[in-house]
């Protein structure tokens, strides 16, 4: 019977696909580069193939599929199921990914933003079962935000749901962000607005560890090391993008007023106490009843999130589909 | 056939109760004093009179009658049906509106916050007709906001949904709010914000011909009046107000992306080009698209909002409950 679901998670290294079952279960992902520079029809072809060899992998038929969950970087039309200049993905541009996987596996396909995929996988099977509302920021070069409000996916009507990462929280003097504008959340708390501040920073103060660094070794990892070190710099460094994250998770409870409020991606993982600082902040700038009753977590599904979320998401739209009949 | 609902809006000075049918008019709408200071008991036999006085004003047999929508000041308990303690009614605390008139009318009551309400009421009869997602603010003393995704109002899980009046925008050098935090949009865009603005710039600049003008009777018309007479301080009061309205416009379009902001409240009413200036900011600090396909309007149903949104609400509850068995 077709209760199993294709999960497809492009990025811009590679892309991995899963086949999920009705309990958000994972069997036999793959990966496989992406290699955007060859051009979108390799990328198209190689979203296929990694959906054929899971199927493969998995010993699943595609008999047994109901449909295909594909998640993609922004910016995309979610109406017409195409991607359109992914910055990460140059030089694609208009890419049919929905009509190319349709038509190559006969089943209808379910297309949605990276970020938002990842917080229906937490939401489905992560640090977000059970919830019924749930905002999840993704830490990364950038800062992706998904959202998902009573049990559906938040994805805006022209495709610009849970963009927050670009959320405005400094008008005064507000940094230059990477979107072209200023003052936005990831100008201030992605990995690349941290170390953006820590050089910054480190030309005016030399006695920080961070400072025998060399600057191409600076990382996230290296400043969070030496905050758990004492290193002063470096824990005001981490201090600070703990706040800034914690005005952007604030400003979404008080729109958003989600049960759990999830942060995923390489930082968050790797970022030691980071998650009981954004904590305490939280609890400083919220309302009371929000502070109290929203749950603050760290991401559970890593790397699968997508593929899950993304599959997870397909189900979820096929069921109302079924319900509307 | 019970194809009506009692719409009732509890305001600081005001309970406004009136019928609403099916296609969202209101008949026989009535305004009685709330009176707050004379107790919550009293509140609630207002409210109950107002809803009496309006169904025999219209003509209308409480058998025709499906359910009551109310809509009252923040903060309050979704879940329970129960107002907190509202700011603007002392000495009101824990006032269980939904029981009190479930039992005194014998019919299903739902129960929302006047912002919401009124978002809902413009969503469905006024500004947000015919859109699938809305935003609104509401401008006052302090800032209301409401928010509709796909057709169903943001309460939140913990009844803190849409209170973006309280997302901060500024984190450097915050402005203090009256809700005891700081930064939040509320202590840059209200009324109250505005004029405390104003009594700080005519603190320095004294060409200005607000300076004339006793303090007493600055008002936001009056500053709104001045800057279409060209005074270059009112001027620039209206165009920060604008640009702060907009940041926070712009911040929910990259969050919700609905397909209509609409502003309300007296500030937007009598505010001239203000809604033009708004609409030139967000044409600069929001991405493209929701720049672009976005529709930034004014308010349409004036004080009715929140009676004919409350009732709408109810009747959309209602329905869904209707569909759920």
């Amino acid at each position: 019977v077709d209760n199993h679901f294709i999960g497809i998670d492009v990025g811009g290294t590679t892309i991995k696909a899963g086949i999920v079952d009705a309990e958000s279960r994972v069997i036999g992902l793959v990966s496989l580069p992406t290699c955007a520079a060859r051009g979108q029809d390799y990328g198209l072809q190689q979203m296929e193939l990694a959906a054929r060899q899971a199927l493969a992998t998995a010993g699943i038929d595609v008999a047994q599929i109901a449909a295909i969950g594909v998640a993609v970087p922004g910016p995309l039309d979610l109406e017409m199921g195409v991607m359109l200049e992914p910055p990460n993905l140059k030089p694609w541009r208009n890419v049919p990914v929905r009509s190319h996987l349709a038509q190559a596996f006969g089943l209808p396909v379910v297309f949605q933003n990276d970020a938002n995929a990842a917080a229906y996988g937490e939401f489905c099977a992560g640090a977000g079962r059970g919830a019924r509302s749930l905002v999840m920021f993704t830490l990364g070069t950038g800062i992706g935000c998904g959202i998902v409000v009573e049990g559906r996916l938040l994805g805006g009507r022209h495709s610009h749901g849970a963009e927050s990462g670009h959320m405005r929280i400094e008008i005064d003097k507000p940094r230059p962000c990477a979107c072209g504008r200023a003052g936005c959340l990831e100008a201030y708390a992605s990995v690349t607005a941290l170390l953006a501040r820590a050089r910054e920073a480190l030309s005016q103060e030399r006695s920080s560890s961070l400072f025998k660094i060399p600057s191409a070794d600076l990382t996230s990892e290296v400043i969070f090391q030496e905050a758990s070190n004492c290193d002063s710099l470096a824990d005001r460094l981490v201090e600070e993008t703990a706040f800034y994250l914690a005005i952007g998770a604030v400003n979404l409870m008080h729109t958003i007023d989600p049960d759990v409020v999830v942060f995923g991606g390489g930082m968050a993982e790797a970022g030691g106490d980071l998650l009981n600082r954004i904590r305490r902040h939280i609890a400083r700038e919220a309302f009371p009843v929000p502070a109290a009753k929203t749950s603050i977590r760290l991401a559970e599904l890593g790397p699968k999130a997508g593929v899950i979320g993304a599959a997870g998401w397909a189900r979820a739209v096929l069921g109302e589909a079924h319900l509307r009949r």
